[in-house]
């Protein structure tokens, strides 16, 4: 396929460690699409024959077909699913296939299959995560007024509700699609026709072209169209962050799992066992959600590694860089579909979280906000109260409801009989009622308004 | 300033190791705004008497003239900016400072003041890269048809003209201005009033300390206020990508500058000498910027890293998000600044270049292409041709255009006599006029375009 | 010091990107090293005059003494630690400062400072973690026998003790301070006196240098030992290492300290509390160590994508190597620290420990063993049983002991009467008696071991 | 085999995010030998018959025998090597396979598999690095003499051998050889025994199995046993760093290939062509090297990140150990055996680096020299007289040695007239003899030495 220059072929390693085709293959669909509205123009443009564009067309949907039937065949001397595919179409159709390679290069041409691959995965994790929002808001709107410990530090900070705590997991998810979609939007630029490096001398028509794969333009410029896997690295770094997220949501899953905490039982299709513990029921797709996070942002390091420095235009160490964007993406989309899973079935134990909750002093914030409320004491010199008050309880192991106001107010007599009230949790959480607060009130709002944008 | 419950002091190491003051002092500007916003809001809403109010908002003026003449002081024992500022305040304007602290804690306060402090970065990002556009527009300007070798895998591929070569990197630093753009509309919602992790019970008016602080709105979720650290990553990733095509510019101004290339000079405002070699002039800037997209890329893994796995909701790991932010910005602020410079002043040797392009057989293509258009040849045969055409120029150790048509057609008769005409680099350069393609009519439209986008 | 070839001096950008001496200023005690070593053996082979030597050897010491009372000032214009010395040692002892560089360049120079920097830390970084042993060795000798629940997926396993798990933590440290052994014993070879990169043509004697600056041997090859910097990366690769062992002690002790666990409690030194939640104790330091993880992490990273891909020999990207390791190193040492600091200060809830083991059926597989040791019973199977005895007690919501041998033969009449003794958790971590088990005899004897490696 | 107490099976995605099989069935030999070991020893202590013993050793071979003939399948619903293992041997052997998993869990049979593999491949990559080095070793004796530029900064430094650059990357290799065996040797300790995290009960020989499977001794704890994963970081770490010297290697190949340098062709077996320019000749090779270690590094910050911060013992993201060590290693040893074959075979053009060694004015520092050993001009002072030699030549556009001894006067008048014969490449190579230097009679000792520890 190099021309008459070659006197002889690859050696075995060369070879291996040069064919695509392994791992490419997974691109025929795209490829297949994008050679057919390449050679659909070829054809309007009279660049080639009107008979021949239409032997081409069928001789693709052929190889496409078979393709579906058997799958592609790892054939390392046809090196990558572009010489694979045209080499198939020329048995299929004879010399008229060599017409097909007519002002596009394969570097064009990956970069458009990658390019309609990434695109095409970024729609499917979209659903995903879309999934994951409701799968979210379902489980929120059962517990927008179920107490827990809120933590910071790990440590019980403030009661919030379970409901306001899975809607924080619902924003991290909405700014996740936000970031795909902007990606979507950056890479949706038709790199056909730049052509090797430097664009062709034939007449194409770069936005019929485009147009018929649904991109929104040409790109401007043929070296950066094939030099450029930006793309390919904004897929990888929105991948990364919402690995991020479920790991984090993941930590939670373990840590409410584990005995101590007692906050979440899985159920039997989310457990697995021990093959030595009878007793164990083990949280593992959690962890591997969390695992799989790792790989993921190790996915993003190496493309950005494998990129730096490299001179215009192509070069074949971008050939590394589908291997991570494919594992990446399923990594992910099985982590999405995991959490999801596990969002959807696992059994809250309101009862442990809201002894939790009762527990920890988690409410002395709200003793000294009324200090500052009611009698006007400065916050600082409130706060000040309050950690003797703490301290008093924690000698004397007792909750801070516990005190009697006479204790209280042995400590500062401007805490007033009020207080014993204010310090229960429901009524901690019932007034944080600011904006984006965990008051439950606060917490159907935003519920609300969620479902409302997930058109459920 | 932690309440009356701590018997004793930190352990110097642990001072040490949790004071952040030594870093975050870099945020005095957004905390003094940040807290100008809140008490104005604690005025208006009556939660701070109106007198307080002022008092306080005059002491933190006093307080940020003060580190605007003598910069902040790092004194551990205060811990953080936070801390610092309240505790001069205090000092300067007595009990009252207790008092601004109310309805905020330091979570939702440093989350806004490092929010304020990346905005800023993004802005002050974009300016920088909009003069390297301009530098790479100019510079194209001069060079739209300007001869050099394009090369693929670093081998000399087809001719392209430098004015396209430069204005692929316009491409790339236009997709980095809109990777900012996208993560500072994501990012600008103001967490302040979130407070430690819940909302908070009194009467606060979010809306407006959003408006103040040019926010679009408050964050949604409280907990994920206090939590979220994506506007971090955001920036990091913006400044990872944006560092990749930089490097890649290096690189090339690298090899460009080396002797065998000799395609660029470089003025003595940018090269260095050597302390052992008389006759050095090295691309220093080059390799820098360069280099520092390791580091970049370095510091995007480091926060990603910390923040995988952290439970909700703020954890003290996420104090380690600012050193990476400020060291990337200012590794990337300088590589910017110093490519610009780089750009406006470096000498192309065009002589060389065209030399290169020229050498190298890089307008074999233009053969083949012309087997294809005039005699209706199909592509793959005519590279094979050209590839029979390419092995006896080499084998003669002459150029393509040297051949005599005789010796072009015993390889195949049907090349004609058109052809020595268009092996020319200028030729070559001109046929290709796709959109996007390098011929000299085509980059002046692109550079046209540009200059409307940049105003300029 | 570029010697007469350019006629204009650096663009300020240029300067401030090209100047290393903020930086490397830290390495001046290695500079003065090497420069004295460098001028001795200069004198003793006759390249540089007695007289010279010794006033050279002389004024480098009075600039040492300037530097450790003064510090060195950050002045771009001399651009680093280097040409600050030796411009310093031009003012003090005049033009026979010039002799200093004969025979050596910057290259070899900062690569020797460096390693010898490096190989400092090295010793230092061993110091801390023999200490971090001796602070786990003696707190596993006193809980040697104080019964926790041991985890897998976090969830309760089987029963281990207390010494146990903290040696698991000896051991970690033990391959870390194996690991910085030999990243020491591989570097430990001089580069001094291959020069710019291909040695020099003074007679000069490399086996003296290297001996004086403590090295083993001189490097054999004079272009790798200007391009090698794998010494800083088996620096950084073996402080990642040991980040990850801590990070897991230190996400260990968050957990512990959280109210649900209630494993440990730390001392007022070692917490921190809230500027708004006046209960809180919050473990900042484990956190921080766990996040610093992250930090030195992105410090391997960032090295790493540096020198990949750099052609011999120097190259200005080089320069990168340093900001990583100090951060690293420090990041490090003071982890390392901390951990220490908290191991032997913290108060471990035994009582909490023993509960939480006696919870969550962790025993199971005693029964399961004792079912194949007493009645034969293939392990498969008797894993099967144990599993529905454990369905027995989970649905009567019961500890394994408390169900009565006619529940448990009832289930499978082999379940013989001695098993309720076998299902203490003392009995089973008695009963772990393999070596490297829990058992406490073994725990003592690996304890015992452990103290006379370490000398204590 | 979860036991009797799980009622519902997995969910679908969870069976495929839970089920390690398709990827750790690679690990079978190492099963296969592991079970043999642990069953031999049960035998001999009397846990398992004498007779049940000898049956499973021989349904063990049964098992690897038809896995080694026809593949181990992907059966999710088996989930992993040990079950697949164990549940083929029940279907041979019956009942008695259940009595295999006796005193072992499938943490430690992980942990001793996946050490023993991470072993073998260490032993491969060491036979790979030593033919590389050999390989080396040839060219550079070839090249012993050979004069090509030195670069620094990618800018034409001083004279050197191609020999002596060559032997610059046996020095490397050598460190990575030692990094790999230190690897091995930390990592030679037998987990086999520790069982799910606490030891066991049984009496088991941990000596035995040990010294069965060629380990030096077993690990001293069973929490950490089950926990460590550094024997797979060190691996990973030591590939990275190789990958990162073969990158360097393979940028100057890359380099060296392109027609601006043309230092060097590369043979038909290790180029390919283009599907578009039939001139090209690409060194892919080199650049799928150069690019690998991008993967590489990618897989060893993916562990890392994995790792960090898991309590202890084993969790399931753990699980994620495997695809990056196995991924790195693959492309580790093609990577080396790609260098092998493209060191081996590929064409120097002496012819070409002499000519770009004359040019470039790379002997200016021989002139300063000169002028110290001759003139006894102090190295600064030189330094500075030929800045303005190097100056004036450049005016002149003529090389160093093309200027008269007057002109060279006139700028100096201690310049002597031995000076021009000092100025030519192969004087400048010659003269640099120290330990380490470019001189060829350097160069062949450390070949020869370098001979003499390969054994060839």
């Amino acid at each position: 396929m190099w021309g008459g220059r070659f006197a002889e072929g690859p050696a075995a390693v060369m070879r291996e460690i040069n064919a695509s085709i392994p791992f490419d293959k997974r691109l025929w669909r795209q490829d297949i699409a994008g050679s057919k509205a390449h050679v659909a123009m070829l054809g309007v443009q009279g660049i080639v024959g009107h008979a021949d564009s239409v032997t081409i067309a069928q001789g693709l949907d052929r190889v496409a077909a078979e393709y579906e039937a058997n799958g592609v065949t790892d054939d390392l001397t046809l090196e990558d699913i572009h010489m694979a595919t045209e080499s198939r179409l020329a048995e299929l159709i004879g010399p008229a296939a060599g017409r097909l390679h007519t002002a596009r290069s394969r570097n064009d041409q990956v970069a458009t299959d990658f390019r309609l691959w990434v695109r095409d995965s970024i729609d499917a994790v979209d659903v995903g995560l879309r999934a994951l929002q409701q799968a979210l808001v379902a489980r929120a709107a059962e517990h927008a007024e179920s107490v827990m410990p809120g933590f910071t530090h790990l440590q019980a900070a403030q009661p919030v509700t379970l409901g306001h705590h899975l809607m924080a997991y619902y924003e991290m998810v909405r700014r996740d699609r936000s970031r795909f979609a902007d990606a979507r939007a950056r890479m949706n630029e038709c790199p056909l026709g730049a052509a090797a490096l430097a664009g062709t001398g034939f007449p194409i028509d770069r936005q019929a072209t485009a147009k018929a794969l649904g991109f929104d333009r040409p790109t401007a410029n043929s070296l950066d169209s094939v030099s450029d896997r930006d793309f390919a690295l904004d897929y990888l770094m929105s991948a990364a962050q919402a690995s991020l997220h479920l790991s984090r949501l993941a930590e939670e899953i373990v840590l409410w799992a584990s005995q101590p905490f007692g906050f979440v039982s899985l159920p039997d299709q989310w457990s697995t066992g021990s093959s030595i513990m009878p007793q164990k029921r083990n949280p593992d797709a959690a962890e591997l959600v969390r695992g799989h996070s790792g790989r993921i942002v190790g996915c993003l390091t190496s493309l950005m590694i494998t990129m730096k420095g490299l001179p215009l235009a192509y070069s074949k160490d971008m050939q590394d860089d589908k291997p991570p964007v494919f594992e990446a993406h399923d990594l992910l989309a099985l982590s999405i579909a995991a959490m999801s899973g596990m969002i959807e079935t696992l059994t809250f134990r309101t009862d442990r979280m809201r002894a939790a909750a009762e527990a920890g002093f988690s409410t002395a914030t709200d003793l000294a906000d009324r200090l500052v409320r009611v009698a006007g004491v400065p916050f600082r010199e409130a706060h000040h109260i309050t950690g003797a008050v703490v301290k008093l309880a924690e000698v004397k192991g007792c909750a801070l409801s516990d005190l009697s106001l006479a204790e209280l107010q042995a400590i500062d007599p401007r805490i007033d009989e009020g207080v014993q009230a204010a310090l229960s949790v429901d009524a901690s959480v019932a007034a944080r009622a600011s904006e984006g607060g965990t008051a439950p009130e606060r917490v159907r709002q935003t519920i609300a308004r969620a479902k409302e944008n997930l058109g459920s």
